[in-house]
């Protein structure tokens, strides 16, 4: 066939990949059109165009390590997939594209109380690891808000924040070691069982936030943590304005206190989760204040919360300590109503940038101003102790589906260049813990500047010189990802 | 000169790329003879063969951007170096090479107690850096051995470990952002100013642990930690032998007690630092014993203290808490002594494996035993809280100077390799914070692994495409590392 159309010749190469594949796999590959539908979105409610053209449901190492070998022979790309809990649109099935979905791959395959490590495959639940850990006293660190939901194997691959990172760390650095199949299907181990090592480049934080574009996680040695003995203590506390509350967070941190969660919801957040809940459970709340929430633990819990208190009252909060477990749960229902009281408003855009703490006031004030000049809603809850803000677009129309393809209108993501380049301006960055995915690709360079990302791209080639893996996430796709 | 020898032209070259240095940069190029010499050898006492063919004295950004793009020009190989205190032999000038010097850019730029971080030039002294933080109610928390006299910049280039890394991390979770001139003279900028940020992989922690391969680190955005409030405790306990230490250390973690010190000295050492101190100061520590040396801190101090107290006397420890000053003192003294007791018998190769802590007794038993067969004395001491040991061989000759090459005869090579395999073989690592350096680089690939070896090449030939960056650190350089 010299003379086929590029589009016939691409059309074969899929047909031959997906021989082999199912030739060498059989039943973990599907082509069901509703399997392929399915794996086209995330959270984020971006859809990719198109239909990936399989789904292979790995159940081993060896499964993964042959599908990417048909991969690369066949020059298809290769999406890699959790539980699909993303928010940047970063495990999308594109068009042509192989899915690789490690979530069956769920087992845990060690824990280790003397060396307090977990040795866990991809597709384990977050929630799960920490259930299994519990019984020796041990928890897993990282808790993105989806961590009931999401993979320990997607909260490396996007390094996950989470509530209570400004104490406990991100997940990189819960992150021991990691067995990772490259793109031509070979095996590379990385990192130790050891809490301590220098021996080479890190590759493990390397490969840890690299969103499917260097490598797919096959297994992960991850560092588990005693869970802190003493009780919690949780505080509330409303502000007159979200500059205040803001004010009020930073001399938390500037009195040297380092609170296991601070979170902080402005004013529009509030009106929103006031209709949610109703008037009764949220009576405390004025309208216009901010509210910060505030939960310290470990053996000093209570002393460092009346230490908070005492700054929080000094900052002109309204503030107080709720050691009752009843009581304190209504102020973190407050907390927890965030997404559902949005959600029911029909489908937002969680955005995610970071600043450093002492300027979290000017970004809010930014925020505000952008909403006052575009007449966006922009409701904002930050993880106050990191300087981490979660504003949220809201977008007409019926809620997120999995069957739905939702358009950001363009107004949107012209207010959202405004946020990114503000967080930029005060010394942050484009995402804090979402990662950059598809959505935030076209600011990348904006961030890493021209040599950090041509270096940047260039350190893919080396792990993955044909552009099969996740093409499209982080860096735009070799125009037709398939072509050689 | 088409006929002339490769020896005329590289030193045509070598004159050529120090006639453009001088003329640039001028009387921070050094070619004295006794300035070459010094650069030579590091604190682990080995010297490059050879002679650098110039010092660069570097006081700005600029000066390294003009000596590496001069380098890159006239293919002339460099190795960075601050106080030259590393025990790898990572910064030694080699034949031929320009030794680039950031020990002269030692300012501390900015300190900002609001985000807790501080910035600094990479020929900063740490203990500076932690005088000036502590006006703050701040700490740098990597706390390297040498932090007296080493610089923060040599301690990211090794990513440095030291006695609290168990509690309070490597030097690794301590870097926000780095500023690294590329081998062609361009700038690089990683990371933030912020504790969290997804943004692209992460090349703070790439670079963070180099060893000088990848680029040159001429400022950094380091965390600066609180203070920890309330008292230091300290605890003393003697065993009946190193093993039923090293088991009494592992019940320690195991008991999920996390002290900031964890130190445990084996009867060798013991015996070498009872000669050392005199018989007054080490009453308390019987022949054949070992000492494991704690310390708490924090609010919950005491408490954990008394824990650990429990655990170490049921474990068969003789153990007491000293909570007066003056009596810890003479406790931490005999852990202080460890080493100028060593260097009182001539010079020592302190090595560096580390093993998961459930594996330290075992690993213990495998020094005892190559000590026995080979008739070596390999005095050890543990960073015992994160499976960190320190085998220390004693070469017969002189004490180490600056000028003396000490050569390690081949039994005591021989017997470093038995070590470096048993640690591998449970789990461990070649080298848990000093770095793989010239002495290391032969056992790299042992650990690993083909894949990651061949990867980690690729990587550094990404940024270090002449091979110019401190050929012969951590990989083997070119034959002639001034050919093209």
């Amino acid at each position: 066939m010299t003379a086929s159309s590029p589009a016939a010749s691409t059309a074969t190469t899929a047909g031959s990949a997906l021989r082999r594949l199912t030739a060498e796999l059989g039943s973990a590959v599907t082509v069901e059109p509703a399997a392929l539908a399915a794996v086209r979105s995330d959270k984020s409610g971006w859809q990719a165009p198109g239909l990936p053209c399989a789904v292979v449901n790995a159940r081993s190492v060896a499964d993964v390590q042959a599908t990417l070998r048909i991969a690369t022979e066949f020059r298809v790309p290769v999406v890699t997939r959790g539980a699909g809990t993303g928010l940047a649109g970063g495990a999308c099935g594109t068009d042509g594209s192989i899915v690789l979905s490690v979530a069956g791959m769920d087992r845990i395959l060690e824990i280790n109380p003397d060396d307090e490590l977990a040795v866990v495959e991809p597709g384990v639940i977050n929630q799960h690891l920490n259930d299994a850990l519990a019984d020796y006293g041990l928890w897993f660190a990282p808790d993105p808000a989806s961590k009931a939901i999401s993979t320990v194997g997607g909260n490396i691959a996007t390094n996950a924040g989470g509530l209570l990172c400004a104490k406990y760390g991100v997940t990189r650095e819960a992150v021991l070691g990691l067995t990772v199949v490259l793109a031509d299907g070979s095996l590379l181990r990385t990192g130790h069982r050891t809490v301590k090592g220098v021996t080479g480049y890190d590759l493990t934080a390397l490969i840890t936030g690299s969103e499917g574009t260097l490598g797919v996680i096959v297994e992960a040695v991850v560092r588990a943590r005693p869970i802190s003995s003493g009780e919690t203590v949780t505080i509330g506390a409303v502000f007159a304005s979200i500059t205040a509350g803001a004010a009020a967070s930073a001399l938390i941190t500037r009195a040297r206190l380092r609170p296991a969660v601070m979170e902080l919801l402005d004013p529009v957040a509030l009106a929103l989760i006031r209709d949610y809940l109703g008037a009764e459970a949220t009576a405390d709340l004025p309208p216009g204040g901010a509210f910060l929430l505030l939960q310290t633990d470990g053996p000093a819990a209570r002393f460092e919360a009346e230490q908070a208190l005492t700054v929080l009252r000094a900052a002109g909060g309204d503030a107080r300590l709720e050691s009752d477990p009843v009581a304190a749960d209504r102020l973190l229902a407050i907390r927890r109503a965030m997404h559902p009281a949005l959600a029911s408003h029909g489908t937002v855009l969680i955005e995610d940038i970071c600043v450093p703490r002492s300027r979290m006031a000017e970004m809010f004030a930014v925020i505000a101003d952008i909403s006052a000049r575009t007449g966006l809603s922009i409701p904002t809850v930050a993880h106050a102790g990191d300087g981490n803000l979660h504003p949220n677009f809201m977008i007409p129309g019926p809620s997120t589906a999995a069957d739905v393809d939702v358009a950001v209108p363009d107004e949107i993501w012209a207010a959202a260049d405004e946020l990114f380049r503000a967080a930029l301006r005060l010394g942050g960055t484009l995402t804090g813990e979402h990662g950059v995915g598809v959505l935030k690709r076209r600011w990348l360079a904006d961030e890493l500047g021209e040599t950090g990302f041509d270096l940047q791209r260039r350190l893919k080639a080396v792990f993955d010189p044909l552009q099969l893996l996740n093409p499209g996430t982080m860096f735009a796709g070799p125009a037709d990802p398939r072509a050689q």
